[in-house]
């Protein structure tokens, strides 16, 4: 049985109990832009529940043009109005440089990625620079609130980032 | 107060009760990527536990660039071998354009995005079309295991595309 299947016989038990339909829009006018790592659970570690927030990832918790494109849709089109971005220690991102990464992708598939890994030498500067990013986007209109956290994998807390 | 700080205060409360660190690798080596609809509690829905999956999230559940480099950055680096597409019902995506979309972001900031939005007319289409950018990536080494699905809003369950 792959692992799969074992998500799909949990999400039979999951719909038992399951209500809805809730609204489409979020109902608290928040997107979240967090890391896709493993041991992040958006939900639980910010207290949300269904319906509430839109919920962005991707390796490293950055910000390009598909994040933009992302908190673009989410406010315009469904309401959203503030950001929380959320980076964590420990993170893969910080163990490896881009140029090594793309070189040994070269190496083993003859060409080299025309995208970058977005790897970052240090926590806190990287959030500052993703926020940066979305404050530069002309495309999100608003910007009165968006903050940048890292979370402590040791200890589930999160620290804003000033 | 705004929502930001309430899901600070909701995080102290998490914090109390949280045991960690957990180790950095994927344990159950999955990666989902999913639509950021905030009805779509990934971990619930597909009975995931902190530390388990890679989870990948953007508006739509589509495979950009972005999520090429998430997914490639998940296998080549911390191990991860199965991938799990989910789209889901009433999704935003279905409901505009991208023509239009960008037609209004023109005549509001006055320059129209470089990035298109990855709207799509129909949902399981577009979990192939976004299963099938995966599978021509030179990029992700292993794809034995691709599989898509349709979450619905209404009942909690998965559907897979075939």
């Amino acid at each position: 049985m792959s692992v799969t299947d074992e998500l799909l016989a949990a999400n039979t038990r999951y719909a038992e109990t399951f209500s809805g339909p809730l609204p489409l829009p979020p109902s608290r006018h928040v997107a979240v832009v967090a890391c896709m790592d493993a041991r992040l659970d958006v939900y639980r570690a910010l207290g949300l529940a269904e319906g509430e927030a839109h919920v962005i990832r991707n390796a490293g918790g950055v910000v390009t043009d598909d994040e933009i494109r992302s908190l673009t849709i989410s406010q315009r089109l469904l309401g959203t109005r503030e950001i929380v971005l959320v980076h964590h220690t420990d993170c893969g991102m910080l163990t490896f440089t881009d140029e090594d990464f793309r070189a040994s992708i070269e190496q083993d598939c003859g060409i080299r990625p025309h995208w970058h890994s977005e790897a970052f030498p240090e926590l806190e500067d990287d959030v500052r620079a993703q926020r940066q990013r979305i404050l530069d986007s002309p495309f999100i209109p608003i910007k009165d609130s968006v903050r940048g956290f890292v979370f402590d994998v040791a200890t589930g807390r999160l620290s804003e980032v000033h």
